[in-house]
């Protein structure tokens, strides 16, 4: 995708105060991580100092704001961050190459309902009782089972698969791969043997969620598993069975959540973090990569390390194992010299 | 799913000793985890203080247990455990969806053999010279490859894979993209290349083996690698060439075992947990979560950590770590007083 | 597959010095793991302690060795690592099931271009504009998406997908499920929400790499995520979005990459291995099972742990930490000793 300048101060409304107006862009990016083919916004005060020196070939920035760094073009807008999901979303349609219709090759039930505003793909399942939403993509080789909802607008890509009676919602997105619906892990042990503890529940997943490739969310025992409105959940992320994400959470690769627990709104979990089950992750905690939490986390913050710690805590454990030994020879040459002081 | 409890009764050949047989039940749970519309089962005495202070719906109870806790039905069989194992088939059936027959849209070799009473959905793949046994089901997407075979009352989700030559038993399942008999991970440094070791073997699943979402078992080098009788896989496990799995073990989410490693009979890991190659781990081991075992356990228990420890020894070293830099500071507090001492 | 060691001799045009011509050889394996029926090469000098206890029933040595453990048959070559290359090579060939041919029941778009010597499976999906190289074979259910190129020789496992735009090298080797291609997890946050960023990038993966089962490899948000040549990615390893992987480089299962981060060449990563974003490993660096890199690493070596660090600190520390709680104990010990001192 390439848009020129002018396109993108036509696009959001805005005024060009700085720049030549056919400079082209190519990429959205923060103003930390944004080079000269990007456009960035620069929306809260606090983030003056990332504005001084970003590189971005173009900035969106408010009514108040009227120069900036060197050589960096700058849109004047009512409200930056606005403009720059309008903005987005203008890109991500311009980028998605997108004809409604089901493809020949496509095995659609007779009594599925697809929209005819949706496109199904050549290898691709909708069986029985599902329903497709406008606008919605299935993508070849993916399966949609039994009685499934998908909401409108959605991409079920490649190889994907949602199993029977679970519900998408709108502009839902799931990556390669992905499984929703798979059975949750769940076993009775009798006379030696572990006994299949059948799975009747589904699985939600609200509006505006995405979810990475290979990754699993697995059904509910009964009742529902449920992923809240615009939560992101990255590429091989294991969600268990009856387990609830809140709203607008981040869930990075590799990560896990045990049976049942809950985490509420804009929880963030880095990479290969594990939860347990059975408990409660308040809203607004970041966990650090590879965490181990064993114990709900009931106030704000970030946390890293098993258990999870404040990071400077966490912080300084490591740089005490790095003198662990020492102390070690240490408190050991002291007992000797306390025995000699003690016999006098 | 729902059940009155009148049916429940008769399913089992029990006596309602307690409750109304007009209750509808749609769960089975453990006496813990109950909930008024579960059916749950006291079997062994010392379960005793869970069975007073359950909230299921009802219990399977045995002969001598003639009360219970207030609003819980009671039903007495000869043996709860054996009761509740039949009823849960029972319960699996009635919510199984299945009609034999090879649908259309199913893609089956000429040379493969799918017995009549079995099941192939649109976009699967049987391919020649595979097996498929009776009652077995073969969903939409999943591929099962030349010459396997795949024993009776099978279940291959959408879009698990099934390589060349790999065996199946009987009521085994396989979640949506599962893979069975993928290259094991085996190359020889040669001239500052790593050139790939060819992977001959196969992998054997035993009967009664469920094996989770996106769950990958490596084909062995040469020989097999083998899940044993009643073991279950959770979602994202990697069960590396020529491993051996022992019979009813549990293996939690994104764990790891490398290459060539045995795990006896009844060994639990739990989520995360890495076991190095060429080791044992003794039967009736169980690892917590995201433990790192770099040598063979002979001896059964629980452990968790890196090295893996006794949970009580663990524990105290999270507590310690806890107080480790105090520690350090008082260590050089005391070297000062000492000096101090012994300066006179 | 089974080769006469004759076979072998004329196959890498050696001289047999020991042994039976007749005898039958049934593998390849390094010259500690060779049994009976494998055939190894002893190449490098410092290997001479596993040659003279090696168990292989045949081994390639060079003309300086003219004789060696009782009952190992000895081939001489000019050179033992070449003469197993090409011999690799052989014997991959051998037990490969191939025949070129778009098959019944393959998806193939008319605006693709699948060379006369490549194979396409039932069930799998070759997309509008699609290149598929002489000798590759696209398995059954496996996806290559519009615009991919994929070059000689390759083989997309079954249930794979490569996603629009990605470009595969030769002979390159993805397992089932493996995802290339998958967008990015980048968002910016705006008015509360996650706002997906656009990944306009796409992966380029050299040739010779292999990729195992349900592996992910995100497609870049502007250019492309790199797998260098030669590189091997063991099953369900994610790679992140702009993530540059050296040549020739190991990454066992379940590790993860972040956005940004750079391998150079030969790096090693054991299982479960964490890598931050934006950092860079210096070539040479291998990093044991579970370790977390938060920054870069610049000197190559072995690391273990989090942060990581030579293995011998790191066993001293476990080490350490089995001590801790006495160690605490008898720093109390000496505060009450040394305050009755003082007192005294």
């Amino acid at each position: 995708m390439e848009l020129r300048l002018a396109e993108v101060v036509a696009l959001v409304g805005g005024n060009l105060i700085a720049g030549d107006a056919e400079t082209t862009l190519n990429g959205i990016a923060t103003l930390e991580e944004a080079g000269p083919g990007d456009l960035s916004f620069f929306g809260v005060a606090k983030y003056r100092p990332q504005f001084e020196t970003t590189k971005a070939g173009a900035v969106l920035v408010s009514a108040e704001v009227d120069s900036g760094p060197e050589g960096v073009a700058l849109i004047q807008v009512e409200d930056p961050s606005y403009a720059l999901a309008l903005l987005a979303n203008k890109v991500a349609e311009m980028v998605r190459d997108f004809e409604p219709g089901i493809r020949s090759g496509a095995h659609v039930s007779e009594d599925a309902q697809v929209d005819p505003g949706a496109a199904v793909y050549p290898g691709a399942v909708i069986e029985a009782g599902a329903v497709i939403g406008a606008g919605s993509e299935i993508c070849a080789g993916a399966v949609i089972g039994r009685g499934v909802r998908v909401g409108a607008e959605c991409i079920v890509y490649q190889n994907a698969t949602v199993r029977e009676g679970c519900v998408l919602g709108d502009r839902v997105i799931l990556q390669p791969g992905a499984v929703i619906g798979s059975d949750g892990f769940g076993y009775v042990f009798i006379g030696g043997k572990h006994q299949k503890v059948p799975q009747l529940g589904i699985v939600v997943v609200e509006n505006d969620v995405e979810i990475g490739a290979n990754a699993c969310v697995d059904r509910a025992r009964i009742g529902k598993t449920v992923i809240g409105e615009g939560s992101k959940i990255d590429n091989m992320v294991q969600i268990a069975h009856n387990v609830q994400v809140g709203k607008h959470c981040i869930l990075v690769a590799l990560s896990g959540v045990a049976g049942s627990s809950k985490l509420h709104d804009h929880v963030v979990l880095g990479a290969q973090v594990g939860i347990n089950g059975h408990i409660e992750i308040a809203s607004g905690v970041q966990l650090g990569g590879q965490s181990g939490v064993h114990k709900s986390i009931t106030k704000p913050g970030t946390y890293i390390g098993t258990p999870p710690k404040p990071p400077k805590n966490e912080m300084r454990i490591w740089r005490g194992l790095g003198k662990l030994h020492e102390t070690m020879q240490e408190v050991k040459a002291l007992r000797k010299e306390i025995d000699e002081l003690k016999k006098g």
